[in-house]
């Protein structure tokens, strides 16, 4: 730290990625990535694209808009794009929330909701999950800012019911309901169709997970058309060409592929099905997830122990440390094949 | 807008980036970026990290900090890369100005340095530049707060010495100095080193001009290593994978081009050089410039005239319509053979 950063930043955590240690090879289950690589016609738009780098990317973003747009039945103005799904996260808190409107989330979910607070001086209003980790709806509406949830929530992979969310979204008409779906694609359903009926309803979403983009950084936000127009007055005021040329062409081609999209997700759900069966068997308790990861604990060891154990045979996890999972490791779900390493792994180690 | 917007945000004005019209083909003068292709080691770079693009990106960005380190003769720790200068530019309003931290900068420069002080409710110290659009560094040192400048400057074109930069940095020693050097390939000399002397100087740049990589979004700063820590504790809390894998893999690949980086400057001066001749010939008074575009007028049209004119007959320049620089275009140096045809046009329209 310098004696330059402003006051207001003294006590800010930033977030901590997941780790990419390079010392050897390893299983990547640590970062809830996709194990397949991105769409043939995803990779050729990018190839194609890699010689005009010179120009500008069009700051519109109109033809990825487009596509996105058709492929949630939903019009191009209510449809932005950003550098991944955390800068639409950010943008929403700093259009949405300030020092007197406070942002709301449960105290176990994606980390980042945090920080941001944090980072722009917002107040938080942190309701806990019940006891089975499932969401506590009545706690959020009591709350009086905008609110912000994971659905399927980060970490757990719970899925709350669309009824539950529209109901939470009815309830809190005077603020902005955020539903953050990164991993929506792996068995929950979108709200995107409730951004038509309510005009608070933000859906943000990724290109990180189901459309094996993550290194690619390209996220996007379905919402009103007006709350479109203050989120792009934030990435106008803050960086106009926040997606370059290779991310833009490459996530039309991926939202375009549904085929190789449908394939993919179909995969991730079959290997999901097979680790959640062989960790009981081998006696773990396992959250009931519908995202691409699962989180788990055993009787035998300990969480950090487990994730460890497991990093010293070659397989990364992610152990996150928090009081109320601190006995449970995640676990990306990947290709059946390093699901079944996994669990042969498990069974060496316990 | 919404009625959920922010109210802090309710006079806010965003930037507006140059227009990217389709209805023709243009000759595009107006967004200073590269008119030659990246270096083909970029290029080459791009299509093979296509198919890896479903895992995330390094967050630390190990590998092309370090490449620039070289570049530069600096630290690795004295480095770190951005999605874009703009972003760069925006972590540097966000961590070293507050409420009540003031950024100080000229009347005329970069448009986004107001936009981000309106963006995060810092107060602005603006410094008028002298008669001839020279900097009044005097000005500067008097203002309470850090303090950016570009240079060469954003729209003139003209470049300070770094005698007097240093002694800006040098009055200023309790605030962050910040120089922008989006421009300063072509012509100007880097303030890269000072960096080592002084804790307080902060240089930031970018792949977008002069290492024809607009398109890819990559940005840098140079500084000190506790300022670089704050830095990264703000993109740590923003955008942690800010750069996705593909403009990591370009930006690496192109800084290490040194030769390609040489020809391509070198023909955007001499083109540079012609243009301004000829400008003079055609009774034009240009700015002098060593950015890679000229700010020029000419007694028989006003700016925006001369500017929709020259959109009439197929070129692009920039109109800005600023107070100050409102009998103003901003034209980009392109290839010689573009800028050969701009004249040839200015010839028949005046």
């Amino acid at each position: 730290m310098s004696k330059f950063l402003s006051k207001s930043h003294l006590s800010l955590k930033a977030y901590v990625p997941g780790e990419q240690p390079t010392d050897k090879r390893y299983i990547k289950l640590n970062t809830n990535e996709s194990p397949f690589p991105p769409s043939k016609k995803a990779i050729a738009a990018v190839k194609r694209e890699a010689t005009s780098l010179n120009l500008y990317s069009d700051p519109s973003a109109k033809s990825l808009k487009r596509a996105i747009a058709k492929y949630y039945g939903v019009q191009e103005k209510e449809v932005t794009v950003t550098n991944g799904s955390d800068e639409a996260l950010a943008f929403c808190f700093m259009a949405f929330c300030d020092s007197t409107t406070p942002m709301a989330f449960f105290d176990v979910t994606y980390g980042f909701y945090k920080v941001y607070a944090e980072l722009f001086g917002i107040p938080s209003e942190i309701v806990k999950l019940k006891d089975d980790f499932t969401a506590d709806f009545d706690g959020l509406k009591k709350t009086k800012g905008n609110v912000i949830i994971a659905n399927p929530n980060a970490q757990t992979g719970i899925f709350e019911s669309l009824e539950a969310v529209e109901d939470l979204i009815k309830s809190k008409k005077d603020k902005v309901v955020i539903i953050d779906e990164a991993y929506c694609d792996f068995g929950g359903e979108s709200a995107a169709n409730l951004v038509k009926k309510y005009e608070n309803a933000i859906v943000v979403s990724t290109f990180s997970k189901s459309r094996n983009l993550a290194g690619g950084r390209i996220g996007f936000v379905i919402a009103n058309e007006n709350l479109i127009l203050d989120l792009e007055k934030m990435k106008y005021s803050f960086n106009p060409y926040s997606l370059g040329r290779i991310p833009l062409v490459a996530a039309k081609a991926a939202i375009e592929d549904v085929g190789y999209f449908k394939e993919c997700v179909g995969e991730i759900k079959k290997a999901r099905e097979y680790t959640v069966a062989a960790l009981k068997e081998l006696g773990f308790e396992v959250l009931p997830s519908l995202a691409n990861f699962v989180l788990c604990k055993t009787d035998k060891m300990d969480g950090k122990s487990l994730y460890l154990a497991l990093k010293e045979k070659g397989i990364l996890c992610r152990y996150l440390g928090e009081e109320r999972i601190k006995d449970y490791v995640r676990i990306t779900i990947g290709t059946k094949k390093q699901m079944r390493t996994l669990i042969e792994v498990l069974g060496e180690i316990l």
